[in-house]
């Protein structure tokens, strides 16, 4: 079983959150899946001191930065074959809605990285399962949104989930320790830190994500 | 039980290990700890991307670094009180041997910041355990060697074990899944990514050196 991870950045104010990240990335590996991650060739939207969470005056590259929690094992996104993976999950943190689309500045009317988005609907028309944390079902409701879009959870944001259910996806409330699946469709998606409040909450919930992607990824998965 | 962790930036190639902190940090917080995060506020050593392996001509700081692993749940190390702390452990990375100390540059020969050294000592002398992770038991060999030194681990590496027993520390070969205790000194370490293979392989020896922390850190432990 193949899964592309896809990174965007390192450090949740600005990139990709970091637990949810390696807690994605050690629910793969202790199931037995190869991993490939890949993030954008792009500069961040911006870089975020967090330590004192203001903006700081520097410029980081999304895939330079991610490649900090792949361990330099990570590949620009342009490069991904669709056909190659069984699966693609993505983490969340800022990065993203903001690095991967801007849809923390754009809401519903967000763009999407052109490549991010072309590697989602290729594996999507393939009816390959895709799994999303945190803010990042907000990308997937901006790609695949549409009349009948899939369902998805980012927790229990009202805001949050009005510009979901804006790009034409369906919005379900969910707790952090569990997840929301759009069997039809192949989504699975898991609140993770847009609720926390620890890594101990936000790691049941991955886990359990991971596991019904991979489920889904699997030839007894198919609908 | 409140453990104390010092972080030394965020990427295994100049700073902490990702992948070993957030293992850490998840240990702690299932087995019910308060976790208190700190690291040095001073330069990194150097800052290398971690794409292409490669110096980048960068200044970064450790706090500020450390705290994209802590959501920024982190504080200077020099106002750690290791009254207040029930145990302290140290993830690895290259930045545990460049920015906590230079063992990477120096090996036997390496200073240590004088503020974690000073935590590491408060903590040791307390008689409360430290758990040190990949290469971080090298700077404890520098900090509490000699004669009778504690024994530690670092996985297989002559070379680095060589150096460990010059600071005047004991070494002892150990599996990735597996971890060395000296419970006369509460010292607990775990080779991790000195070893690999991957995260999975970590997380065992992580999850099974927390345990060993705590369980030293707790009253039924107490020699």
């Amino acid at each position: 079983m193949k899964v592309g991870v896809i990174l965007s950045g390192c450090g949740f104010k600005d990139g990709a959150e970091i637990h949810e990240s390696v807690l994605t990335l050690l629910a793969l590996d202790r199931a037995g899946a190869e991993i490939l991650c890949f993030a954008p060739d792009v500069d961040q939207a911006k870089v975020v001191n967090h330590l004192t969470g203001e903006d700081a005056d520097e410029s980081r590259n999304v895939l330079v930065e991610s490649a900090r929690i792949a361990r330099g094992e990570i590949a620009d996104v342009k490069t991904a074959d669709a056909s190659a993976l069984d699966a693609l999950i993505l983490p969340g943190g800022f990065g993203a809605a903001m690095n991967l689309c801007d849809f923390a500045m754009k809401g519903p009317d967000a763009d999407v990285n052109e490549d991010v988005a072309a590697l989602v609907r290729a594996v999507h028309a393939a009816q390959k399962p895709i799994g999303a944390i945190c803010i990042a079902p907000a990308l997937i409701a901006r790609v695949l949104g549409k009349d009948g879009g899939p369902t998805l959870t980012i927790g229990t944001d009202a805001g949050t989930a009005g510009a979901i259910e804006a790009c034409g996806a369906g919005h379900q409330d969910c707790a952090v320790e569990d997840f929301v699946v759009d069997r039809e469709q192949r989504i699975v998606t898991t609140p993770a830190y847009m609720l926390g409040p620890t890594i101990k909450h936000v790691a049941e919930g991955i886990e359990r994500c991971v596991a019904e992607v991979l489920e889904l990824a699997s030839p007894a998965g198919v609908a």
